[in-house]
């Protein structure tokens, strides 16, 4: 079964790839669809502006056209979901599956607590995620969203990334009421297990949420 | 790894349950969980009361607590969801993730169109699935609902069934707007691929989705 | 008129019981119907879990089946509105209309105030609360809802309780907006006039909400 | 006990307080409330427009508050709730409850039913019930508002009405999925138990639903 | 060409009016509408309680129906927006469109931020914000609203009233996550600049915005 | 005063540059901002697709970031808001205000009715519209949306078109209750009026709503 599952990091960054591509691990199997993760080598060093955003979405929709006819879902691993319809459609003659970490996410989490809570990296991208869970439906499940205040720069520092993330979670948990929490960025990936564990709610990681939903959907043939 | 998706089907049909087991056929890998489904020898004939579905839910919390140790998730097969939030905490402590094959299909559906339609049995469920969309939070989302109006003994008429079907979903799409829709009921699994040929959307099968979700979630061990 | 409102207490604590037939009366008239308060005596200690929820409602359908003739209208007094629907449908052939104090005593608060805070005894209820504002739709009047992390055998000490419940509201109403509080258990009403004098809105107590909506629907024969 | 209801009909049509006080009568008990029907003698023929409604707010508050000292609570029994929250403010000294038949109309039908469906008497009534009860915060509850289009002069050929209302009432239950019906009027009381019988879903007729309420609240001294 | 744009003060400061004509200087053009404020000299020293909103509503009627022939589109300056509706109604036939100063603040506050914070004056009109922001539809993007806490008399000492402006656009911004503010009240307008710079954030006066979308209608002749 | 809005068509068609130009023209004054209207050449013929709309968001950063110094103010003329919060985040450094027509029309008709619907072109874009009013928080004043069904090339035959926007308008007003329409699109303008008197409800023609918007704000320096 020659199935590929694509997961596109939409930034240049192969560390934030290896990252996902190790978070993934455990889709892998013997006789299930490939999961190969891409960095969009052209891209942004980070996509945090809106204009990183919009400016992801053309060459995202271009990197899924160009890939190869084993392609049987793509997954595109940032939390704005850059270009997330406009690659549906273009992927829509091939009937192939197109799935975006923000929407998986959150949609894994509706099943997982009754309020979610986000953890953002900076706070000028909470305005956008608001949108996208306004045009998602699903604002009623919200508590709310914290950013951790870092640069990107920063975010290689994992002790202050990690207690930054701890209080962000519990400031979500214990004053918004969440009681699910999504990490609002594929590099986080690393973080779950020991942040679930610290705050005892369930954590989301995004791109493992989105490649398992693919993951179902390449089997099932949908 | 001995890890195993149990599937309980709430009614004692084991025509359903067979038709469920065939319906996971593309989500049993080679070293993936089994998946194995049950039918509940002491349930009704169906689930179609509200009194039907309080009434499974005790015994389906009974049902997963003496589930074998390779537990390692559980879907309830009915699209009334019964007993889900308690089969949940009953299993906590045991950290098996359960999914209702409601709350699984809608989130699947989200991801697969704007306005979801729902292809119900019975106009008396109808008012009980509205409350879960709303308990949900995803009421915006939902176009609407429409029941087919069969007996369950009429169910067996394969061709009238079908017929019905198509023509409730071609009312929630032209008339109220649908552009996915889901199959409101555990039973209709051997009908997903005509329907979805015939009308032209994408068709949630709800127990393939909750399995699927269940897959992902075993894999990655949250 | 030998109409009777049964009020059922799905906890086997008589304590609970008595404190629900002490405040409903003001409600027993001359010439209205009389209210009977029972209790679930194989009941648990209380309706705390998801569980005791569930597993109290087919026994509540039993129990409700079973009245007497001259039953005219049920109230369940429990604020997770265990079996409610069910119950609802049970008595439909007999016409008897049936409430639950949490869908009482939320309707009755849209009456008294805009933004509505609810004290629950544990946190741990709050996301199932919460799943019945969402089935009920009324979630954009839902300023908050704060628990007092009592245990039921705290509960015994009133001074701590009141206290607890005292704070609990001051925060809904300080913090959250809220302009109206509903008690969010049937064993607390003793306290509502001295909370109400305590923080200054209105507080409703739910038991009474529900009889209260179960006098006038009786009257009527609606 | 000197307590009194007064039901206050805002328009000066002496017919409507006769039908009003006509349906109050079952909630009139012994050693209840008294509960008295006030016409506004120099109200409009009908309150229809907006500025029928906006012009009758102030005259509402002047009634109540030359009400006498037995007052109890106040219902307004007009549809479009004109000053009920001036009523409010201004009875809240003497610590009177007041009650708008639309607002309460509406929160007893969520206890009846799904689906709100509301039979108006006009067209353009329906957009100034939609802002209530979006200020109610109960939209997801409303599956539709239909007028019976007719005029003032012509409500008086009870055929004729009735005929309207049952095609109304109909439209909302079989093309809208209503499960409740609320009758948008205070003028239709005497239509309520021949409309139910011919829908077969249960019909709020608003002013026996706001003294109901205001029943209970007097009993209770809240 | 002979428009004007009536601005109505519904309270009976002059001190108020004034403020809103400087504050709409700007809106002045050489071929443009005029704008004319005024003040009803029979209103209330301010429009504070619900009476005053409700007791305002037929006085602007009449003052709207006795504007001169040249009146091309009236502006009712209280954040209440009293007898919006009413006023709208009774301009239909002479085609004259009507802003209330919320909605149109609101509105244009939609367009400046995705989560809107409203700085009040007194806390009891929170509620009837909040009812007007419901009927509106738009709740899902107020982030909150905090009252100054301020009397009437007390907002001459400018220096006061300015900080605790501040203040409570602080707590929005920082506690409720808005990115957008609004100034709940007409009277307030020669703060909005140095409010802005001093938030960081963007300020509406609602008065501005509401000529503005007047001078827009005018100009089109919608 | 230098002041200049910026129009910009973000399909190629200089014929609707021209349209929107000649319906702009009632929003020049004499000492107002100019309002220039620009059409990009290197777009498509017509932004249809979601891969136009994403394709669109760069090429207009571009387009207004290198406006000339007088640029007060962009409007994107495009029913998809292509680009919106990526152009408004690029000109937020010389603070000019950006609007997108979709956004600027929507809000414009909720101060003309209460339920709004929307005439759009192609049946394809009515989910993207929907994710649109979703992430603007105001579905509840959404009645629906209906597509005329023509291509582009059949909109050149100006007779079936305008019979087509009747039709679909009539629908949404009679069907769906809708009592103010938008154009769902920039090449509709010289039908508005027409329209309005045909249908007899407001039409909103949104790059005249957004020209409006930005015009206030211009002249107000927000």
């Amino acid at each position: 079964m020659p199935r590929t599952i694509y997961v596109i990091n939409p930034n240049r960054s192969e560390i934030v790839t290896q990252g996902i591509d190790a978070a993934l691990a455990p889709l892998r199997l013997a006789d299930g669809p490939r999961i190969v993760c891409l960095t969009r080598e052209d891209g942004p060093s980070g996509v945090q502006t809106q204009c990183d955003v919009d400016g992801a979405a053309m060459p995202l929709v271009q990197r899924a056209l160009t890939l190869p006819d084993d392609c049987a879902a793509v997954v595109i691993a940032c939390f704005s979901d850059p270009g997330l319809h406009a690659v549906r459609e273009a992927m829509a003659p091939r009937r192939v599956p197109v799935f975006g970490i923000s929407e998986s996410g959150m949609l894994t989490a509706l099943s997982l607590g009754q309020r979610v809570g986000v953890i953002a990296i900076l706070d000028t991208s909470i305005p956008r995620h608001m949108r996208t869970y306004g045009a998602m439906g699903i604002l009623d499940r919200v508590a709310g969203e914290k950013a951790i205040g870092l640069q990107v720069s920063e975010l290689s520092d994992r002790a202050l990334t990690f207690e930054r993330m701890v209080a962000a979670g519990r400031h979500l948990v214990t004053e918004r009421g969440a009681d699910v929490l999504v990490m609002g960025c594929a590099g986080m990936a690393s973080f779950r297990d020991d942040l679930q564990t610290s705050l005892g709610v369930p954590v989301v990681e995004p791109t493992q949420a989105a490649a398992s939903m693919a993951l179902g959907r390449v089997l099932l043939g949908w």
